[in-house]
């Protein structure tokens, strides 16, 4: 039986996606966490790949990048699409997604580590969020409450392990006044193995700083 | 037989995957390209799903993200791997480039656009670059000459497809004293429909502004 070992920041963020599929797929993984001030010491003991985080470790193998390896765990779920071109549509909706998290990112540590950017906020709150999120929202309404097709995917169970870390870092509730994301939310954590690691995890508490 | 129209600037950049692989498959396809001055306007007039380009119209069906558009073309090639651990190394290479592209781009534009930072210039040269390129150069000495598993993939042509215009943008020779890479850049485009491909495609020029 393979060994999984997950190493992170005492977070949900990047990592919680592939901590989702492998409770999802019943793998026992280490999931080995550092908290942010202990990291920038204990990362230089680490052979990351290309210095970041997480990585996931299989029998020994480093593998960086969170979206290749949801990927790979998802295909082992069946949960990567019935054909190339579903399996298209979801990684155009995952990537979709990073798009949103690379932005969101950007604006979040413009405004709450550097100096005060009132209009910069303005801008995140009343155009950057509403357009990725209602875009979110009419494609899970489209499609009979899920993201790809009207069936479940790893697109569905990304967005759900994410979406409410950057509720808590960007201090907005992202799925307010979106019933389809709220609906599909709801689904994702009632999934037996996702509700059973929601009840185990660790609680966590997370400053924003520009160093993280 | 399907209809596929690309929509991007004209230059290389993140379309020319797209273009290589579209050419490699030996699949016709529109190539609609828009000058930089032009695309501000012209972009209101088309629904782009994420307001970003490009994006690859097959038989009317419009999709956005490039990385995911040149997966589901590579699995038509036989480049994405030939099983999944494959996949996974393929996909975790390709997500390790764009990395670096959106490192380059956020250097890129700090270092020409804005005010002139000598110091962040001397870090992107003397640091980012070496740690990434020094990374990419040493996977393919160590892989028989490719970047996955000593054969061909569509990690390669994707590097080398758009590498060049990174070296371009930067003004910087990405490739010097990395004969690894350079060797892997003369095998792709010596394959015969890569090289029809580049003997065919149009001119560019580009300036950096922060815009793009």
């Amino acid at each position: 039986m393979s060994v999984y070992k997950l190493t992170y920041l005492n977070v949900p963020a990047l990592a919680e996606p592939i901590r989702f599929l492998l409770s999802y797929l019943e793998i026992d993984f280490e999931d080995i966490r550092y908290e942010s001030e202990e990291w920038p010491t204990v990362k230089t003991k680490i052979p990351l790949p290309f210095g970041k985080i997480p990585v996931l470790e299989i029998d020994g193998k480093m593998l960086n990048q969170s979206t290749a390896i949801c990927r790979y765990l998802s295909k082992k779920a069946g949960l990567a699409g019935s054909d190339e071109w579903e399996s298209l549509l979801i990684d155009i909706t995952v990537d979709n997604f990073n798009d949103f998290r690379q932005t969101f990112r950007t604006y979040i540590l413009d405004v709450t580590a550097k100096e005060s950017k009132p209009e910069k906020y303005k801008t995140f709150i009343n155009e950057i969020i509403p357009f990725y999120m209602n875009r979110f929202e009419n494609t899970v309404g489209e499609n009979n409450g899920y993201f790809v097709n009207g069936k479940l995917s790893w697109a569905d169970i990304y967005f759900v392990a994410i979406i409410d870390f950057f509720s808590y870092v960007g201090k907005v509730d992202l799925l307010e006044d979106r019933p389809n994301l709220q609906a599909l939310k709801k689904k994702i954590l009632e999934i037996p193995q996702i509700k059973s690691w929601i009840t185990k995890r660790p609680a966590f508490s997370y400053e924003v700083t520009s160093d993280n």
